[in-house]
């Protein structure tokens, strides 16, 4: 199945918003089977959506898949443009205006005009429904092509993708590919390469893609068949064991809930440098809250003593970047929310704060249980955003390790 | 200046790598004043590839800036390809071998037979050095436009426009336009609209781009002169006021940490529903220990009667979801911190636990001060993490508008 992706809006092109739309349609089609011919990105203007169009018609894909411009501000001219290159009138929809009004006024807010345009629909042409917004999507047939035009704003495309769009794809008879996604933390890619690099070499057929993130690395197998792709699995496994947290889209975050179900432990978390970040994180899942107590973010050196307890002479003698504070918090955050784990954060995010026996990147991280508290240190590096982003990840790493082995 | 983009690479297609590039060229470019015309993604493949340099060329751009397939395995067939569309020999810089080789000497590898590719030059073209890397770029002149082919490699991609391409193009006389982006939040994006209509349709001559997100509405200015943009920028403030929080890149975390630097003010949170993101987002900046004291995570009752000493016969008259329980939780936050600000927020996240009354998405945000507490009732969606991310951006827009007044 042969796709073409054309992405409209001049905030993209100036690189206002990256462009993150084509990439996720190139990487959930290709999933399912497609190819990508050709992707183009052009201003909110009438005459070069019409170009593009006409250009990416003669590659004769089955699909073109346009993004954008279907918000309800003047420059907003894609729906009007799409009408006019396919040659089709269009009509005003009543009942959808009206659903539109009452959405509004649940809102409190009273509809404003600009938003007639989203209630226009194509005569010759279907709707495609928006769950998720107000912008509805449309769909035309053009010789072998069929067009279909979505919203721009991320989470409005991806709902119409996976609720009407996939569907449709897969409708007409695709053959899928079997890929599975192995996601790995805790080891970098080049030291992953290696360490594999005895069973990727070998004749398994399968294709192989490696998907490094601040998070870990995440590699997809792929082949026509199942079998290949569960042997390679296998052998996979064998190497990275443990350090293989999901297959396909599961988070730690979603691993560490389940597994806090399942054997019914509570955490709590005890936050300096990453602020709250942990907490985020787990809170991101429906049910955590079955799972995480909550926490303290202690930014301060006071709330460090006042809220989590941590004594002045802890503070004073060895810092509130040290293996002592981070155990002292862990140790108390567990007692103050009873909860089966308690797991503390503190270090130098960054980018000032350091020094030469405590530089910027270093994070002690302390996890209480039951059975008494460990430390560890890490040292990251001079990137405040990334070093928070880093830490939490090695703290819900270290929650999910314990969590498979208590 | 009218610029058009090229990239190659089935990678990008196929979303195994998001194409970070294109945005971050159209960002410099714009800044220095250029239009990006187009942008097109192609896969690793000559006919596609060069079908693609015909369309561009159509649209007579200054320059074209290809980026990709200059590596030195078998599917980096940009170099040849682009030989043979403008229609120039090649010749084996022998120079440039012997320094490759050295280089990968020093490194203790011996070079790979297929970098000699990497040596390739034109004969009609000039080559661009590569400051960081071993694929150098080239340069062809056709008609009107100059073709300039990159490697993809980000840094390297990077280094090249900052030390040849971007002055070569400034070299040209560009004359930067004035952009200024006015940061607003707390308005939806047809309300605005509607708002500063009488302003925008007015003849300023200026042009507009609305760039909403979950966050509020960014709206860019941009004229060739000043003055315009002054003009316009100071009737939209008299229209908007307070709603615009920043100009530029600032963000609200930014805003707030600032303001209360200079007011010598503190704040802690006793967050709920947002999990920690509050604290999150306030930790993202540098320097805001100085203005952020910590928080609480209350994720459960127990903890929310425990920790930010919420009543129990609060928590039991009107729930954990009630401006009562906020009220208290700002309340105490603040003097368990000794802050000037306490902020809270309790809501049913979802997507599950909702009722009639108290649905998905209702959130209570409480705002305490040494002049007394405040709380307001909001109702956002059905989308979990869309709840956190908007109770997140109101409970911060309170504390910068709090800040501003205070």
């Amino acid at each position: 199945m042969k796709i073409a992706i054309l992405s409209i809006g001049n905030e993209l092109l100036s690189g206002d918003t990256i462009n993150t739309n084509a990439g996720w349609m190139g990487r959930i089609l290709t999933e399912i089977g497609c190819d990508i011919c050709q992707h183009i990105t052009v201003p909110d203007k009438k005459i070069p959506i019409s170009n593009a169009l006409n250009q990416l018609i003669d590659l004769n894909p089955d699909f073109i898949i346009c993004t954008g411009g279907l918000g309800p501000t003047e420059d907003d001219i894609t729906r009007q443009t799409l009408f006019d290159f396919v040659g089709t009138e269009s009509k005003f929809d009543e009942d959808y205006w009206q659903n539109l009004t009452e959405r509004f006024k649940r809102f409190g807010i009273q509809i404003p005009e600009s938003n007639r345009n989203q209630a226009l629909v194509p005569v010759d042409g279907n709707v495609i429904q928006n769950p998720v917004g107000s912008a509805r999507g449309s769909k035309f047939k053009m010789k072998d092509t069929t067009l279909i035009s979505l919203p721009g704003v991320p989470a409005e495309m991806k709902a119409m993708m996976t609720e009407s769009i996939i569907p449709m794809i897969q409708e007409k008879g695709l053959i899928p590919k079997c890929i599975r996604t192995l996601r790995t933390t805790g080891i970098p890619e080049s030291a992953l390469i290696e360490k594999i690099a005895p069973v990727i070499e070998k004749d398994h057929g399968c294709d192989i893609g490696y998907y490094p993130s601040l998070f870990g690395v995440d590699v997809r197998i792929s082949h026509a068949d199942l079998q290949p792709v569960d042997s390679l699995s296998k052998d996979l496994y064998g190497i990275l064991g443990v350090s293989i947290y999901s297959e396909g889209k599961e988070s730690i975050e979603e691993v560490i809930v389940q597994l806090g179900k399942e054997k019914n432990k509570t955490i709590s978390t005890a936050e300096s440098c990453t602020g709250g970040l942990v907490g985020h994180r787990l809170t991101e899942i429906p049910g955590s809250s079955d799972v995480y107590k909550g926490g303290l973010v202690v930014y301060s050196n006071e709330s460090k003593i006042e809220m989590v307890g941590v004594g002045k002479g802890t503070l004073e003698g060895h810092g509130a970047v040290s293996a002592e504070t981070a155990e002292s918090m862990a140790y108390n955050v567990k007692n103050k929310f009873v909860s089966d784990y308690g797991i503390s954060v503190t270090g130098i995010a960054g980018p000032t704060g350091g020094t030469k026996e405590k530089p910027v990147g270093l994070v002690y991280i302390g996890l209480a249980k039951n059975d008494g508290v460990k430390v560890k240190e890490f040292r990251f590096g001079n990137n405040r955003k990334r070093n928070k982003l880093r830490s939490s990840q090695v703290a819900l790493n270290w929650l999910r390790l314990s969590l498979l082995n208590d």
